[in-house]
């Protein structure tokens, strides 16, 4: 059940609206009346939930099904348990998300300028923000319309930050321009200097680091996530990329559309990044290297060469993917002789 | 010697009182008026300190003893400097963390609301509360008594803690409900979303993540670590676990009571680990593993199946300890070639 | 082009002017009075911008040269572009730097202590100090001349801070002696708990860690980084030590002078560093070691024993550099037989 003090719930709903909600054919018309309150996983769905039934390699799930209804597909419909009833889906994982949209709504706070935020005069907020206790805001920010600014954030001189953007307590944004629906969590810190220094004499002696961070729209970075600014070039995120917490994004990288970084993968510096490209978590990626479009780098791998587009690597060093594996089968197999 | 800046001294201690704290005994009753002053290293410790002497593979550095007294145990009583005042115990470790605490006590704030607190009309704080200034506590909040809320942090809306809490500067806690005795590190942020989409025509859509962390008694929870909320069910931490700094838990991840994830560990969603696990640094284990109670994972390792419980695994992909050793040994001895 | 609105540009530069600050000569005296505005790299740098050259595997580079003049060694001038006002140095990435502090100012908030900053009355704020809002420092902390403390950084009781500090916005400091010119960036959390317990029946009781962090002049941490206390000895930075973001350094570890630590690498506690030795990204370094002056270790690498002064390490455990590239080596080949 989900916590309605965390979210509010929007039903209950009939089966014939959640029928339509998800896309799905109501296997009993007469159940159309019959509603849900809830939604929840298999295992734990009860009397008076609905549930979604769609993994192929575990049929037998089917049967301990106690939801009041579940969405599955044509061909699972015959293992779920007697007496659930049944939506037929071509993509019950589609309607999941659906249903989640329209049964739940995230409690939000309104729009409002709490008196506490300390806001530069210079500073721009767009119609409908609401702006937390204890944000601070420099000269010259620029934030667009309806976006959320969460309590102790702070926000550097001459940001800009588009629309329906949110921005998690305790994050910093500095030195950066962003677009529209990004959603910053907490203690993520944008725009510090990158690791930058020349060593003389003995002497590591900084060197100031002139570039920005370009956030595209519909970006997300991850809770205490950083993302270094760029030496000269800027560091540049592109539009639909989803980075997880604990990602370090490093000077002068550049990630293409639609890149995901799963927690603590780190990016050394200077890296090009081609569209949709995937680090597992843990990965690390050596600095001044391409990774092509739709790469995909397996957990706690370390990358130390380019990668063609559309590879599948793993290992430290990386190495296509199979190869990882005979590598793994070759050295246990010459341990056990 | 401990800096009475950071911990009170409630010394000095008649050598009489340390045993009697210790459970030990003095090896020469002539000097139970002795005095010691402080706690030391083996190797700091100085005139007026006493130290603790434990190490069996260290014997040689009993000799290097100055402190004006040592705890010991039968077996290494002959390797200390002669003149150390010497106290036998069967187990001096024991008495170290009991002189600890006898002797220092952590210099902590007296209970009070700082006016400066923003703190929700309907949200409940238990008697004897320390609340910082700048800290943002949400609507419907509810904390137990006697606990320690630094300065800056964000408890968001409806959350429950318990009694005897210390929530570290600048932390968040959302979605979460935390029993007593628990210990948030500064910078730590619990119940952010986990990190949840569908990915439609090159969209990642976000799927809003409903579930909660729960959390037991007499947890700890490290500085900057992430503590992701469930996705439909909770992400659970049961009793007496210890989390060090930087670690990543991910959404509807369960750890059993006791488990131990040492720093910049990070778990991918919907594991479940039995009691008492220990993960040493930097470890990775996939999505959807069940890890058996007992299970000690090696430094680094990444974990990409099941465990037996009581396993000992280590390596990349993590294989039993000997194998990884024999596996270590293997390949040094094979390019020696 | 380097955003004026991030960074105040001083110019435009005349290349006599140039000539001096990068101790280069100018090839073709005639154009002493040509102006740069702005420093750029040599893909991006355009008509008025100044670039740099000094890449001897790059050189057809040199062809694509856009900028009005370009600084370069006299072995590389050939390879510029036609047209290009060429500047010989012996030393172009030094000009660079010195170029870069020249034509650059930082934006920096001016000396001023804000009215919401809570400062204990028993604390000492040194001359020329920036005090951000919602700053709260402890009873007894001494802050040195000409420091600035950004927005909501937490400063606990009876630290001391020397002169010309920065501490990030958002950032702990606590148990904490630091020396001058240190940089602490946002997030960071200095002086927490070192992760310290004992197991007694089943129950993991805390070690109160009496230490302290003590940290020399010139250093700067990273965004998000954490840096423990000791458990009674104190964890020790020296002079000069550059260490990333979202770096895991322990209890008792001691860092010699002008080691680098680069992001996400974590050292278990009680290690001595001796000086400039190098972590590269994601290193794990094992409690209780000796890593010698000068060792430099790979990225990712795993160091479970001692390391000789000037040793370069890399592997998972680590072993020499060239041993490191005959085992990736041999065990590729392995699995293409």
């Amino acid at each position: 059940m989900v916590d309605s003090r965390f979210y509010k719930n929007n039903g209950p709903f009939s089966l014939a609206k959640v029928a339509e909600i998800c896309g799905a054919t109501l296997e009993d018309a007469t159940k159309s009346d019959v509603e849900i309150k809830d939604l929840a996983t298999l295992n734990s769905a009860e009397e008076g939930d609905i549930c979604f039934f769609f993994d192929k390699k575990k049929k037998a799930k089917g049967a301990e099904i106690k939801a009041t209804a579940c969405v599955t597909t044509k061909e699972l419909a015959e293992f779920v348990a007697p007496g659930v009833v049944k939506l037929i889906a071509d993509n019950p994982h589609d309607g999941f998300v659906k249903l989640n949209y329209a049964l739940y709504s995230e409690i939000l706070p309104e729009p409002e300028i709490k008196s506490t935020a300390v806001i530069a005069v210079s500073a721009q907020i767009g119609e409908g923000c609401f702006i937390g206790d204890y944000v601070v805001i420099g000269e010259n920010v620029k934030i667009g319309a309806n976006c959320i600014i969460e309590p102790n954030v702070v926000i550097g001189h001459d940001c800009v930050i588009g629309d329906n953007c949110r921005i998690g307590a305790g994050a910093n944004v500095m030195h950066c321009l962003m677009g529209n629906n990004c959603y910053i969590y907490g203690g993520a810190r944008i725009g510090w200097d990158g690791f930058g220094f020349t060593t003389v004499a003995g002497v590591h002696k900084r060197i100031p680091q002139l570039g920005r961070v370009i956030i595209g729209n519909d970006v997300e970075i991850g809770a205490n996530s950083c993302i270094d600014r760029g030496a000269l070039d800027d560091t540049v995120i592109r539009d639909g990329c989803r980075i997880d917490d604990l990602v370090m994004l490093a000077h002068n990288n550049t990630l293409g559309r639609g890149c995901i970084l799963v927690s603590q993968t780190g990016i050394a510096g200077s890296c090009e990044f081609g569209d949709y490209v995937v680090c597992g978590g843990q990965v690390g990626v050596a600095d001044h290297l391409n990774i092509g479009s739709g790469v995909q780098i397996g957990a706690q791998s370390g990358i130390m060469r380019d990668i063609e587009p559309g590879s599948v690597v793993m290992g430290y060093p990386a190495v296509p993917i199979k190869d990882f594996m005979r590598q793994v089968s070759y050295i246990q197999k010459a341990v056990k002789k």
